[in-house]
């Protein structure tokens, strides 16, 4: 690529806007791979790259998703640019231009001292290692699923509002998996800053040397409680739970097949696989088709039913009381993804399983002891994360003891990692025992979900359908979703990522956004009328126009039963007057004394004094 | 197991102790897989899961160490117990305790409401699965593998001190992987406080949606610099970082082979096989051994060598730069694990490859631009945690940014997991900024090692000898090991972790000693002391006994080459005077305020005002 043909784009990149065109040409003329240095890194820039990628012979070959609101970004924001000091924490472009820079001087060293220079690292007839990763990075930019990072800064006194890159820069975040505000209650941020001041920053080991801490079997068995399971277990992540989980009991157990439903996550894939056990896909969320795959083995061998509750990507919600009966009857054992789920739905934030026995549930919800016969009795594994609607980070299993402590001994994934740090256990455990309390929250987050569907709904605003939490607005393209997300971004100083392939389907590209108790009215009105000008200005198909061709991921297609949300209203407080009242004008979000009287009980003794003034003067 | 036969011990557990003798009879007729809901509780127990084994019929059956130590701890401590309100916080043996109680209550629940009970969950001609666990638990229980975890809570302000299960029982931690105890550094903690503040708790999201911000983005940059590689991805863990790197890259390249070191660990391990490429072990750190094995596959075919710079079991160190000239002779890349090197070794701690180059990257460490030729330059892949010299949590690789955006395209385990939480990278970042500038904790640390093996050689006290800041006690039996540990533990407050099988190869079980600049002259002595006395009353071998049976794991055996520890005598300023003191008394390490200021200028922008003064008020 020439200068010349970059240079055209000089008011897209502020580096290319202030550079001197012959250093650019010394920097093109730098070869990195089978392109030059600069090509190889403009490539790679988000400003840059999908508008290099529209330059290329191939129309279809990249997204030139959003160009123009990328330009008009720029041309409002005046980012200041010095190259030899350029972060990107400045500007998204600067960490492509000190790349540059830094791969232009790194040549000119080379020439500088060709004594220094050693033997060239790989010989002529070695591989090829560089151009066969250009090679994969170009098949991602080719099938568009190629990801550029947006530099979101999620502001803890302004939730649920982040500054982009220039932090004078504000957006409203409607995409973020901390539903319910928890990473700012400052019940827990007050924990975990006395957490840093006592035990210090990281744990400093693993679990098994000097890594264990009071904080961490605390946490422990608050999860076992909240699941009213014999144990639980903490993981770096869930995705790590999932993985060493599945991992190490799908290996363990003899000749075990394990039962996949076809839109399980990334992290459960992983840990089927990394069984090495016999993998058995059945349909998502199917009865009839799980039901024909458990019969076809015999009774007698060990088998997984892995699901989820919540689907993150479209909402769906699994039948789990139809799932324990096949379980049941064909004597499996059931693992249970509550990842979306957990502080989300159930009296105590249980999750869906809790949820689906409510008032068992709400009555003995402070016990820990198992409703017998309830759903969440019947799971066999429970696996949840500390970083979503509990708002910090990590991952857990929660089960019988005997199950529990076979990962905790035999997986490597669990037993070779340095633990989570204390701050970090004592903030989730700190914002589970909030949450068990206080009920406020998840209402609210639903009672704001009615309203942004229901008002979507009225503008034919597609919306795939389903009972929970996400709302999955259909994009149905590729190229059109990112430039809806740009164009939002941008336009409408509104963040919600778009969700490309391999996330979703091919042709179910979405924006997938996510309210929570901290959105306000004018926020909700906000979002609504944006999506509604960016629907008109791209020309997306709205409801009816999915009618009118079959429909697709649920939208516009006729459903074979009703769909009606988890929480019904009796469970919001609707019924009874008792329900939470949205937010108004810049108004925050409440912070119930009680609750955060009960949650800094469970680490008092470690963390004394009492939170409850800090806390409530903070609020 | 009858509850007479447990009674014996009640002096070992305050639970027995303090229980009514027929509600014990009520848990132990309580059935639990094959056998009672009590007898299944105490194995688990840290304090009667020894005991117990110990009564089985086999003698060697399970480990029987500690018993007296464990006593002596009991009767000394006066621990008080309250079954209702146990938790684990407060005594290791509540949640065996409380789980004991639960499933009491779980089994009266269960009869006194039999109408909600449901269908048994798995029926008879089902595989019998709690059995199961219970076999693969006694499996461990068998061979001594099995892990009780000790309660030790790192205490901040009196670094290298921890309390243990009792807030007021204090101890002297000497295996904690915090080696440079910036993990109490006040510039970090000063710095996750402010970012708590201003950000939140958790990122709320994975790095494409919602989870990438500035704080993320510098941090990488940070890392990519320190390492003077174009590109660095931060992952969850290491263990994520070595596992979703060799995976991904090893997968990619067409018909791989990797190369891995014999003493790899756990995570290269498991990455290099969800790769599925083709591996080939090679003795460790044999350079004939790794050439044979490299000449046998075609140049042309795509080979990584997998390895690690400083191997934390027995503190060996790579020749790394024979390692790189295998690499270039037969076109392998390079994998270097640097977990225990960063922030130890090297002018400006990025690790051992730096510190081979010491005064070229000493003279060039403020401009992260590669010193051309270095062995540091000529490494394909770096990995590396923030979690122990660096004192934080999370992990990280370094490399090409053709190299690096591959594996951030590709890798599920990076692409699908929630983003470490801003006041971990925040902290991260500054801790390493702090120990780029500021190279007197990482000497006070080795003159600490030097020393602590200085005087243990002087007792004959046997250390597997090795250049590094790793000290490794050879004991050389299970058994032995654990109850060295405990006896340190019980009677001298010194916590060591033992570390057997399979960590370390069966009967090289030792004591595994990390020094750290905070431990005092007087710790120090207490520390070799306590040693001494241990190895009598147990009468371990010393360093003689192994040379009169022909040596084990270096120790009494012949070197082949006089074993020099990396840092020499220059390097850590003993010839100039520059060395630092060590720590007498009670006295604090010191924090440097010029790498203060300096590390907060990352940040600046984001965090301010300036921290100097909060920090050096701390200090």
């Amino acid at each position: 690529m020439q200068v010349t043909s970059l240079l055209r784009y000089s008011h897209v990149c502020p580096f290319l806007g202030h550079s001197n065109p012959n250093q650019l040409r010394a920097l093109a003329n730098g070869v990195h791979g089978n392109v030059s240095s600069l090509t190889a890194t403009a490539f790679r820039c988000p400003m840059m790259g999908p508008k290099l990628a529209s330059m290329v012979a191939t129309r279809s070959y990249a997204s030139v998703a959003g160009n123009k609101e990328v330009e008009e970004i720029h041309k409002s924001k005046d980012i200041p640019f010095d190259p030899s000091s350029a972060t990107s924490e400045k500007c998204p472009h600067a960490k492509a231009a000190s790349d540059a820079a830094a791969m232009a001087q790194k040549e000119a060293d080379t020439k500088a001292n060709p004594a220094t220079e050693h033997a060239p690292t790989h010989e002529k007839d070695t591989f090829k290692y560089t151009e066969f990763y250009q090679g994969e990075l170009h098949k991602k930019i080719a099938d568009k699923s190629y990801r550029y990072f947006n530099n979101i800064n999620r502001i803890a006194a302004k939730f649920p509002v982040a500054h982009t890159a220039n932090p004078q820069d504000e957006v409203d975040v409607w995409c973020s998996n901390d539903y319910l505000g928890m990473s700012k209650n400052p019940v827990v941020l007050e924990t975990m800053k006395r957490t840093l001041d006592r035990y210090g920053a990281g744990a400093g080991g693993t679990r098994n040397i000097a890594g264990n801490g009071a904080l961490h079997m605390s946490l422990e068995n608050e999860l076992a409680s909240i699941h009213r399971k014999e144990a639980a277990l903490v993981f770096s992540s869930c995705y790590v739970a999932n993985d060493a989980c599945l991992a190490t009991i799908g290996s363990k157990l003899p000749d075990c097949v394990i039962f996949s439903d076809a839109s399980n996550h990334a992290s459960m894939i992983q840990g089927i696989r990394h069984s090495g056990a016999k993998k058995v896909i059945w349909k998502h969320n199917d009865m009839a088709d799980l039901e024909v795959k458990l019969k076809s083995v015999p009774k007698e061998t060990p088998k997984i039913i892995a699901f989820e509750s919540v689907y993150s990507m479209c909402g769906s919600v699994a039948p789990i009381k139809a799932i324990c009966d096949l379980a049941d009857k064909y004597g499996a054992i059931t693992f249970l993804d509550e990842v979306h789920a957990v502080g989300m739905y159930g009296p105590s934030g249980a999750g869906v399983a809790e949820h689906l026995d409510f008032e068992a549930h709400h009555s003995t919800r402070r016990s820990g002891a198992s409703v017998k016969g309830s759903i969440m009795d019947r799971i066999d594994i429970i696996s949840g994360t500390l970083g979503k609607a509990w708002g910090v980070v990590g991952g857990y299993i929660a089960g019988s003891a005997d199950l529990v402590d076979v990962v905790r001994s035999y997986a490597p994934g669990f037993i070779f990692t340095t633990s989570l740090p204390p701050a970090v256990v004592a903030g989730a455990q700190t914002s589970i025992a909030y949450q068990r309390e206080f009920m406020g929250d998840r209402r609210l987050q639903q009672l704001n979900t009615r309203e942004v569907k229901r008002r979507l709904a009225e503008m034919s605003i597609p919306v795939v359908p389903n009972p929970s939490h996400i709302i999955p607005v259909l994009v149905g393209d590729a190229q059109l979703a990112k430039e809806a997300s740009d164009m939002l971004l941008a336009k409408h100083q509104i963040y919600v990522q778009s969700i490309n392939y391999p996330t979703v389907a091919r042709g179910e590209e979405r924006l997938r956004i996510t309210p929570t108790p901290g959105h306000t009215t004018e926020q909700i009105t906000h979002l609504v009328s944006s999506l509604d000008t960016v629907f008109n200005e791209l020309e997306l198909k709205r409801t009816g126009d999915w009618v009118a061709i079959g429909g697709r991921a649920g939208v516009g297609m006729v459903a074979s039963n009703p769909v009606l949300p988890i929480w019904n209203d009796k469970q919001l407080g609707l019924e009874d007057g008792t329900a939470p009242e949205r937010l108004e004008g810049g108004k925050k979000s409440v912070v119930r004394v009680e609750a955060v009287r009960i949650a800094e009980k469970r680490l008092h003794h470690l963390l004394e004094p009492s939170l409850v003034g800090t806390v409530t003067a903070a609020a």
